[in-house]
């Protein structure tokens, strides 16, 4: 079985897991209108997915439903966000402050979720000092020792492709155990570093896909369009 | 069947399509490197995934293997982006030039993959007959006529969430038909609408499974963090 050894960082059950959120908000919002109990058959028909695949994936968290009613509202949002590790605060640095990290740094549900930044770091002189977001930026020559004295394990990785990898080893080096990768770059880590790869092109192919089925967009070649 | 109807949206396949780039990724890598057939077991061991599971998902394409040589190369990068339709070009407008609208204009992967960006709209006047990565930014005072006379019919949002739906109503009186929605906003949209949204929730929700199962960065809390 040499292809589980290989899977170290496989999830078993990743797309189940990726909906979690969708039905956090949900059942958030059902909160908010005062609904005590909200069955799976509601969570699914507002997702569009099939009750049954709703219920087994609740089923990874420690909630437990009642027959008839449902899950209690309020259990539910807690036993989703313990299986998330949402019900509390993970503190992370980001590296790299172009347009997509300023995005990130200003983006309040990472927050919401737990995910606290308290430092960037970049290269460009006119940053290193300012506060972006209310977050202080820092020189990335001091990432190493900065983040060794923090003890922080967690680093949004937002630089230009040419400087990922260079990056990613120092980020190691100063103890970094956990790196959500917003470049385009498959990175080179040991076994032990967790990396979660963002990549926009999974979204868009979904889209394509759904846009495809109607013919929407396709092959378009206008004059009356704007010069490029 | 009150489901069928429902789902609208609904992809059978939807984790299978989030991979086609991921595998269209992989096989690239392979023609550069001059290799001329690429088998499935070696696409699921780049990815962490299992042999059966790629080769059903690349069944959804019209590749055909070879027995005991596996895909070739060439045909199989052809057969992807036919199923993608990232053999073609899309045009689209994009609303909103903040950083993450910036961000996206200046994402040259998506242009790889056939969406072309032909023109940005914002509020703000200072943006507003500038270029963004070489995007001309016009009024949103202007996007109804514009893209009516432009006749395109994808667009991407990435407004704040307060003018979400206000601007998702003017895009389909508009004419768009297809909305790549970056805004935490669920919309109200005409069934024959397709709407993509993104959520970061998603990935960061797959990060933190990660890294609950290694205990990295939980409940940190320590005074040697800088302020914020």
């Amino acid at each position: 079985m040499v292809y589980l050894a290989m899977a170290k960082q496989k999830i078993a059950a990743a797309p189940s897991v990726r909906r979690l959120p969708l039905y956090l908000q949900v059942v958030r919002q059902a909160q908010r209108e005062g609904i005590q109990y909200i069955s799976g058959t509601f969570i699914a028909q507002e997702l569009n997915l099939k009750p049954i695949q709703v219920r087994k994936d609740l089923g990874m968290t420690p909630i437990i439903g009642k027959p008839k009613k449902g899950y209690p509202v309020a259990p539910l949002i807690r036993a989703i966000k313990y299986f998330l590790g949402w019900d509390t605060t993970r503190e992370a640095v980001l590296v790299g402050t172009g347009n997509l990290g300023t995005a990130l740094l200003g983006y309040q549900k990472l927050q919401d979720h737990g995910l606290l930044v308290v430092a960037a770091f970049d290269s460009n002189q006119e940053k290193i000092g300012s506060l972006i977001h209310q977050v202080p930026v820092f020189s990335v020559e001091t990432l190493e020792s900065k983040i060794l004295t923090w003890g922080v394990k967690i680093a949004l990785l937002t630089v230009p492709s040419h400087a990922a990898q260079g990056i990613t080893e120092m980020l190691i080096k100063a103890g970094i155990e956990g790196i959500w990768n917003f470049t385009n770059v498959k990175l080179k880590v040991p076994d032990r570093i967790v990396v979660q790869k963002e990549d926009l092109s999974s979204g868009y192919a979904m889209f394509c896909v759904m846009m495809q089925a109607r013919q929407i967009g396709k092959d378009c070649s206008r004059s009356l369009l704007p010069q490029r």
